[in-house]
């Protein structure tokens, strides 16, 4: 990769770089929203097959080696989803506002 | 809500603000990864849905209405992808690099 | 739906009322099994929804009204599942007898 | 297996067949609805892997050797719904034709 992944700090530059990435394997044609999408729910069930036997309290104190690997999971997603914002030209955290002022309108606090 | 939400612009500042949202609304005992993980894979579903009987040439091109809709679902995964990592002290934008990096190693550029 | 439900007593008879189901709706150019396979995991992500914030314990003893809209989302799953497996021209119940086959290998009884 | 899976020709004999499974491993104490339903959907994930990045005419024509492990996804989710309709006493068939009978007024023939 040309571009230094130290330099991503922020979702902008993720996304920049997973441009980058994606056009230097030629795999734009395969990122249609429709298979995006797919490919983010796959890496999310990836990532809830860590916690699908556990209890709940299991689940907030997984051993190093298991919460390496769920870091890994969770990466997936964000990729996958910071790709699909990407070809829906979807400002994630625009978004992710936009949504929480819904959700405080939805769920007042007491 | 307290916080300002025009200030959230980038994940740290959204972490801070929907862990002030679930503190509020006295939500965080549910909250273990095992719960959050659980509701991110079904906005990723809900998400999802949106492209199932698409091809995937229309799904790059929704119209104005449904995109809005698929916003909504975009920040929804975001939203509990980003309490997920909170919980489990993951610092996403770290995770992503390093599965990057990882990703650079395991399908290298022709 | 000409098709009498009531005889709806094993999977094979249920596939055939799909199949009559879907034609009565000219429904089948959008049943690939790429499509298919997405919707089943949107309903069973409207599956899971009804889990993600109770206990172990509590989606073990779900009020009635709960239940019955469990019921119809299990219903889902397997409806969009015995249509993709047919699709395919999977045998389901020979699928899941090869299956337990390979896991008595994998997981030998103590 | 004690129980010889040649005899498993219906939805009814495959969840016998899985209690004595489970039973023989000593697994029910991880069965509880919550835990069977994320089990489901990460196999249902599993399954959709395969088909994220084919066209939909693709998904329609795997080579022998994906079919092969498709069937093994396919008889993996039907598994854990069998198991899951179980623990919560709901039969599949019933819930299906239900299902099928509320969609045939919803969705009625043209």
């Amino acid at each position: 990769m040309k571009a230094d992944l130290g330099e991503v700090e922020n979702l902008v530059a993720l996304r920049d770089a997973l441009r980058e990435f994606s056009r230097a394997r030629d795999w734009h044609h395969y990122h249609s929203p429709k298979n995006l999408a797919m490919a983010m729910i796959v890496e999310a069930g990836e990532l809830v097959e860590h916690f699908q036997w556990l209890t709940p309290e299991q689940s907030a104190s997984l051993p190093p080696e298991k919460l390496a690997e769920v870091k890994d999971e969770v990466a997936d997603v964000l990729i996958y989803l910071v790709e699909l914002a990407d070809v829906l030209n979807i400002d994630l955290l625009c978004a992710a506002r936009e949504k929480m002022q819904k959700n405080a309108i939805k769920y007042p606090a007491s």
